[in-house]
């Protein structure tokens, strides 16, 4: 067979499984979004509809891969906790990262009619991912915090940007320049003394990203002690709560399990 | 600042740099495509409109990352060559992978309705992809003739089985029963003498699968001598030719330089 | 300059880390000792000496590298664990790897003759080395359980087949066939039976390898709070216990830190 | 069987498969060896019976790993080259590292006395390793020559150096800074008119470093065309010659084969 001449190339294909037991985080950040954000006009400093979108796309990925039990989102990027002792693909890490990349993708692009009803798509958006591993629960964690963190900076940031810009008629670099080197609380007394706003009453959307999950399912007791509910089936929800905290993690002990 | 106490996890993201000078190859393929063709009416054995799709999503990729300087398309399946020297994302194996694959599947979403402009799109369809590296010009080549070479066995085969099952009115289990242990000569009989078709006179595009490479561009020699070109400016343009033999590539010293 | 033509090589010098905050593991196993142990003479089932030489290797390995806190042997073989947080050559995974396997290789033949002091050494023995992570605490336990486990295995197939052998007068073709498909209760029995031999009397070296682990040191407290002794400093002891059960972890918290 | 519960803890044992048909390089260093040839009072700029027991040591991998072809040394330092197509340990990447790495400490330790019978071994030395993956064959002779290239620029260097401090009367640091800035053609130049030294009839073994290779093998024709020989088999000889320029390799072809 011709065919088996050429076979050998696949030799060359080398294995990429995963550590064991470990938890399989993947990340995804928007490619070129502030072009693209530009293009189709996206509000400032937040765009419900792009932020729906992309919760949108996210749960996307986790109805169909029931091993991801946890996405947490802000602005165009997204993470995807898997289950620690995930078998999914074999832990084959391009499988497991093109997989999650390309469903991703696929509903962006799939649902932005309905999240933009009156822009049409000009061109097509793209993402890029990575995975990393983290061998503990504390890690985990704190890479979830890390990004929640991150959002609520990034985003008293961009409200006072384009509060100082929008309403304040500054210029983009003059608003940088009064922003410079500002803590947080100078951010605060700015929105609050000079636009009235208060920051804490801002949407829990902006101030702390997505976080999905799944809602526990009621398994009737057929057996008399019927397994624990692992995370992988039922509803995806999308909440806008702090992942920071004790709370979330202890409500919802089957994510680190 | 509360971003710095959680910060450290970023340690944990490892480098993942493809080794230089070694050819790299990716290779993206369809997920659960069967069903997806299936539920979106697909002509068998060949679907004119999906193929275009896949060239023209294909062509997005080589038109956004010019390092690409070959692709060659097959059913639902892609294989990217880059630049030997390529220093994109400085040869990060995760950005590279990802960036092809998520731009391949922007575009295959985005441009569904011009390929099937009476086929509503279903639900979004996705891709896995991996990255595999060949060190030398002889092993490209051989991965190039290996997919080419597949692409004639499952054309030949799949024109075989849906002639009996279309024209033959067979079952597809006695269809591939009817198969089962034939040679190649046999299936061209079977066509030939049952069906009166020829197989060598069938759409190259179905025998060769696609071929993309960019056109030379005629460089106004400005200084007295112009660097050559090398394949990664100009207009992507598909073909369907023999890609096995020396003459393709002997015509584009460029593609292995 | 001449070199600076070539230093481009370097850059096919890819980075190798291993991933923070995980366990490391090294084993090393005695590269064709079946021959090495005959042709040295080594008495069967166990060699006092060659144990004896092994674990003074390994010390050499705890003395030079003190972030190896624990390092468990039997015959051959030796497994060494690092501190979970090491940053010992930066987690490099060869420079780590080869500084162990090389100390151990090299106390061996140097030691060689203070062990074998009326066996001249004929040629240079050599190890092959591994390195395997461990997420969590459980694994680490579990992987030190299993090559006792081990240990605790061999050691009774070995005792029972050289008696039946030495003393029993069996071919070793008999000798391997009597004890095809027994389980522990029976070579128990064998040896008690035949030879008088209570299993459990023998010495525990042979029954439960070599644990090697530091001695705590009492830290005069001049601040208030000294930190706690880590595990790193100190002499080096070879002790013949069970690392299966609690007790052991239990008494060195510091070794899973 | 006890050993059963314990065994899952191999699947974090992942596999480490280095890349077909590409040149592997594995180079060694001596660790610490600056406090190593203190201790045991090696002569300055170069120890003739250093320099033998490396080689005798590099001599032993090569006579018990057969796919290593090439292999070179200077000071504290040796390279080797694997067959491009060779399938040792189904070229597993810590196999074949730490395989080379303990057989050349093990004879570096073990022949210590044949090199350096009148000075005791006070302690083991040790050596870490690392492996480099070529391409292609430019790339694997660029190494050859950049590590060459090295030898020059560092014995031409030391060979200096000790003029100035063991016949010049120099301290150290007087050498150093008089050497400072300083190209090749005055290094020559100090040689020569101060210590009447010309420094291209210094011995080979010192300028150009060991090149090790074996003889081949005059195979007696059994059959018409008996196989070329593959340099894998027959003695060992250690060469000072020069691996920049091309003689070396057009006269050894099989080296890159």
């Amino acid at each position: 067979m011709a065919n088996s001449k050429f076979a050998y190339v696949r030799s060359f294909e080398l294995p990429d499984p995963l550590l064991p037991s470990t938890y399989i985080v993947c990340r995804l950040d928007g490619r070129s979004f502030h072009k693209f954000t530009d293009v189709h006009g996206f509000l400032k400093p937040n765009d419900e509809r792009g932020l729906g979108l992309m919760d949108r796309a996210a749960e996307g990925v986790m109805t169909e891969l029931r091993d991801v039990v946890l996405a947490f989102g802000e602005s165009d990027e997204f993470s995807f906790l898997l289950k620690k002792h995930t078998t999914l693909y074999n832990r084959r890490e391009s499988k497991i990262l093109s997989s999650i990349l390309s469903i991703l993708t696929a509903h962006y692009v799939f649902h932005w009619p309905d999240f933009f009803p009156e822009t049409k798509l000009q061109y097509p958006p793209s993402f890029d991912a990575r995975i990393v591993l983290y061998p503990g629960e504390q890690e985990v964690r704190d890479y979830f915090a890390w990004r929640q963190a991150d959002t609520h900076i990034n985003n008293l940031y961009n409200t006072t940007f384009w509060a100082l810009v929008q309403q304040g008629d500054l210029t983009p670099t003059a608003a940088h320049a009064e922003l410079s080197g500002t803590v947080s609380a100078q951010k605060h007394e700015i929105l609050h003394g000079r636009f009235g706003v208060n920051y804490n009453n801002l949407p829990e959307r902006y101030r702390k990203g997505s976080v999905l999950v799944r809602k526990p399912v009621n398994k009737r007791p057929r057996s008399r002690q019927p397994p624990p509910w692992d995370g992988t089936s039922g509803e995806v929800e999308v909440l806008h709560v702090d992942v920071i905290a004790d709370e979330f993690w202890e409500q919802r002990p089957w994510l680190l399990r």
